[in-house]
């Protein structure tokens, strides 16, 4: 029997793809169980979005440009363009998700061995990219007791190499909800800039600012046009994941040149979501200005409660929809598998995310976990409880 | 500023995207272009799929599991069925069109430097595809006067290195047309279980199929089931190439295992499209017959229009809707810019894709160029006779 790749034995599973099977589990036992571990929210798409593919009109499912439709990338530019974000459509490339926009910036800045200095904790799947693209990621420890900021330029600096060709983050962060200011992103710059690095910025929480917090995007720093490389994505920003429609957005005419190429094989980005997501950019302030407000909301019911709990300390999250929470246990991977198999509050019992996955030094993060606050305030509410009632009385 | 990758700059670039410009300049000058370049069908996606998605009752368009859907994946396996392969859903991994179906194949199969042989001519794309995964691809040449047939299994095994890991086939095949018998198939199974190889077919095309001949799929092959790999898509089916939906079907468990873990660093092959493909399998008969009758005239024409240039030679393709034409000049890739710059027919010219693009030893096929029969017969005539009025004043 012929034998797959090493590339293909090292992908690196989901961090909660192993829990999987006990959620199942739990289930058939009848127990109701909040899931506190997805990045798939419950808030409904704009309606516009869903209306537009059911008054389509074509006659044949065609592809479009493999860059994506003209007319739907000259609305992202003016939509950047509201942003204080000042593009043109031929600096953006549609891409299948925000993930497709990541695989075509790490084939398209990096070889074989080549390394991304990444601040830990990320999201996970850009493991599986960097392993898909060969890639060694160097993560750069952000930690609780600072909230997840930037860590100090300084060390960066200690992990640059001759190999290092970029510093990828995310901003606001999935898992930490960590916002990063003005002031952080140029210190990103000047590093950049000083060793001749691109910057990737995974912005595809951007519209996710709390707290009257605004966003300051890679893009709208000076200086930074051949070093800029931003991740979008319509997944989050209205709900609707599962259009796969992304982009990837550069000033660096070679940049976009190399991804076109990478587009180009594939094809097509996807035409009815080009369709919805179009139809996304006509939402109305009014659905983000709830969104917002449904969110603070959970952030704030999630963390007052969270502080409740003996022996937990929580990050205070500016964006995006998680949190990472520091337990009183010495493995929430088992903690996790644990509250699946092995307990419940009244029938009740919750999945959360053990966050060693979001880390890429070893022994990282074993006492943590990411909450998505992807529920409304009274599930969210309950989860907590069921977490707290269970750190009573869990022994490892 | 800093470099973009070597693969990056690597990556080829599709065969008809240096005439593109040269299009538009016709268009400018006025002229009408026939396309004979494309592989973007003319025919009408079935109704059914269309509809589809006019009804959908999604509140949040949502991730679907990273495989794809289970009942779109059930369903899959009954038309499967059907036509006398059999596979269970969990062979299956849905994917964004055949496109993504070769990465994960490529990728769970492939490390850098890993060979792959491929008769050639081939699908341009298998080239970008090796490039992003570090692939080789090893060409063996299958001849225009054998109309392209599987090239002998000496000439493959001559071939075989300590780094092959794969053979690729595509059947019926673009660029050319041909349509493996189950010798053939017979033959590649024998092989590859010798040599410990995959197989992988890029079985696409896999309804056109002419002249009463029966495509035979490597998954209904004995004694295959470690070997196989196959590569498939609504996207020529049904017309329907702006869904990008596809799948790859092994019963190989590794394969899919790991191919599983490629499609969860993506997270969902897209809803709204897996909707409609899930319609389109409800596709009536007479639509296949209809499309079929449509291409078999369509090809007859083109053939025997081809037949009657001088100079001229034309394999006479048994399936998909390409064929490769050997015409009387040195170099069809200037011949394809003199058509859109410097010729035309009452206003009207052609743009066809030079067949060099095509191979992938250097030099072969300088002379060929691929003809996609995707306008109706009233064009065609027309384009062909464009093709003969220019082969009479064209110099090289
Ligand atoms: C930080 C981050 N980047 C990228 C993605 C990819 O999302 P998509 O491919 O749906 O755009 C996600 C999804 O959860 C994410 O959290
Ligand atoms: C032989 C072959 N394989 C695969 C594809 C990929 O098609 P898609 O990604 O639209 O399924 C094509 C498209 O032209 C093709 O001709």
């Amino acid at each position: 029997m012929p034998k797959i790749s090493q590339k293909g034995q090292l992908m690196p599973q989901s961090p909660i793809r192993k829990l999987v099977p006990f959620a199942e589990k739990a289930y058939q036992q009848g127990k109701t169980v909040y899931h506190l571990n997805i990045g798939q929210p419950d808030i409904k798409t704009p309606q516009v979005a869903l209306d537009a593919v059911k008054v389509h009109s074509l006659d044949i499912l065609a592809y479009t440009r493999s860059e994506g439709s003209e007319g739907y990338r000259n609305k992202i530019a003016d939509y950047y363009s509201k942003n204080d974000i000042h593009v043109k459509h031929d600096d953006i490339i549609v891409t299948t998700g925000g993930s497709e926009a990541l695989l075509f910036a790490f084939g398209s800045i990096m070889d074989v061995d080549d390394e991304v200095i990444i601040p830990e904790p990320f999201y996970a799947n850009y493991n599986g990219f960097s392993t898909a693209s060969g890639v060694t990621v160097v993560p750069v420890i952000s930690k609780i007791e600072d909230n997840f900021a930037l860590p100090a330029i300084e060390e960066f600096e200690k992990l640059i190499t001759p190999k290092t060709k970029a510093i990828l983050i995310c901003n606001p962060g999935n898992p930490t909800g960590y916002l990063y200011s003005k002031e952080e992103i140029k210190k990103l710059a000047d590093i950049v800039k000083k060793h001749d690095l691109f910057l990737i910025a995974d912005e595809v929480y951007r519209e996710f600012a709390y707290d009257g917090a605004k966003h300051y995007s890679i893009l709208q720093e000076n200086g930074l046009d051949d070093y800029a490389i931003v991740i979008d994505s319509v997944s989050k920003r209205y709900s609707m994941c599962g259009a796969r429609i992304g982009c990837l957005v550069s000033k660096n005419k070679e940049v976009i040149a190399t991804a076109l190429k990478f587009a180009q094989a594939r094809l097509s980005p996807p035409t009815l979501a080009q369709i919805a997501s179009e139809a996304a950019l006509s939402t109305p302030q009014s659905y983000f200005d709830d969104v917002i407000e449904e969110y603070v909301e959970r952030r704030n019911v999630l963390i007052e409660e969270l502080n409740k709990i003996e022996g937990v300390q929580v990050a205070n999250p500016k964006g995006a929809f998680y949190c990472i929470a520091q337990l009183p246990v010495k493995n929430s991977d088992k903690f996790a598998q644990w509250l699946l198999e092995s307990f419940d509050v009244d029938g009740e019992t919750v999945m959360v995310a053990p966050a060693a996955g979001f880390y890429s030094t070893p022994g990282v993060g074993l006492n943590q976990i990411r909450i998505a606050y992807v529920l409304n305030t009274e599930s969210l509410k309950k989860a907590v409880n069921i977490i707290k009632q269970a750190l009573k009385v869990y022994k490892d």
